[in-house]
């Protein structure tokens, strides 16, 4: 009489676990990256500070930050702290993500849109190519690089690369 | 001759359904956000009323609705049948979802953007914070509590709060 | 002495498998519908057209291409050329997918946010319904039906359709 379980049971669990595991760091990802905006309009600087490696890069068009510590102080600075008390929306929107292992590549738009006195008004659009790495605390950034689509040529070129899971 | 299965069959099952479990409450969680949105502007009144429990509380700003059959009225309300007829998108964005066992928290943001004489504006952006309860029907939203970002202290506490998987 | 495997070994991998294979699906649909705004805004005609089924359907408003070779030269045309050297963002919302077997719906809202000499503005809120197909290749857009939000009652009745998982 056969076997009920079949032969395979081992390789089949294998495969399961593995196929289970690569949801679950998309999971994590997209999680991280959804967590960006309404941590940094919420003002959470260490939560915000957590998405990066702590030598992490945030490169955004004129500004350069370089670790998780810069990052910190960006959301503390009183040119952040206006935004959030004028009224402030980073918006991105879903990322899609490419793994290859112990690293990811994943992009997204986002729109910052900001209180005035003539109403809400979209102040930027911008590209975002993510760079991320599995460590022993969880996926992080290692290098977020965005730029704001105003017809500059990299950053229909950051769209690209992240789309295809490309580095920038 | 050792057991190719290893002795650990059971266990192995069982944590994958528990895995999978998480993945597909997630899942279904970020199937009713994501449903709001176009089924508000859909006005499918019964629809949107059905995303939240019978006692579900629906909070924002000056309208404090108790209840999924109030829930139900305000789509059906000539206020918001007028959105509907002039233009209107809720856009929400990507959520962030945070599951404790039967009870999740999740967090985003929306732009409400309508057409008028002078194209599509912003209106308002909102935080959007949402406790939700796994019923013998699925998941439905138990509160959402929702601010505008025009720089009131408690859309940010919200956005906060949600990201980090804490009731408002 | 009782199996600790229990006897429903076969019953239980067969389960999973097939519950593992819906949210592989699900995310293999999203991630083709996240990478249409970075594609598009980013000028890559060929992922674009790759999104479709070779005799896909793209229909918005007045535009109406049969077949992805038609969709290329949209993204490869000097009108689209122009909204990307100009400045532009395809920004879609996070979308709600519904799973029949090989065949699938999503519903999605979308801003187009264009640069200015008077800044950023939104230029269209659009309902977009998808209908999608498994081929060998992939999933695949086998009709994407658009429509702006201008308060023309087609735009609700796709986004209704789009969110219970029925054809436009």
């Amino acid at each position: 009489m056969s076997d009920p379980t079949g032969p395979d049971v081992a390789a089949r669990l294998e495969a399961l676990e593995g196929r289970l595991r690569e949801l679950e760091d998309e999971r994590e990802i997209l999680r991280l990256i959804t967590g960006y905006g309404p941590l940094v309009d919420g003002g959470a600087a260490d939560d915000v500070a957590a998405l990066w490696t702590d030598d992490g890069i945030y490169d955004v068009d004129e500004v350069y930050l370089d670790g998780s510590a810069a990052i910190r102080q960006m959301v503390e600075s009183s040119a952040h702290q206006g935004w959030i008390s004028g009224g402030c929306a980073h918006f991105l929107g879903p990322a899609r993500v490419t793994l290859d292992g112990n690293d990811a590549v994943a992009v997204c738009h986002s729109l910052m849109v900001v209180n005035t006195d003539e109403g809400f008004r979209v102040r930027r659009a911008t590209a975002h190519h993510w760079q991320l790495r599995r460590t022993p605390a969880g996926w992080r950034t290692t290098v977020r690089t965005s730029r704001v689509l105003d017809g500059r040529p990299e950053s229909p070129a950051l769209l690209r690369a992240g789309a295809r899971g490309e580095r920038a």
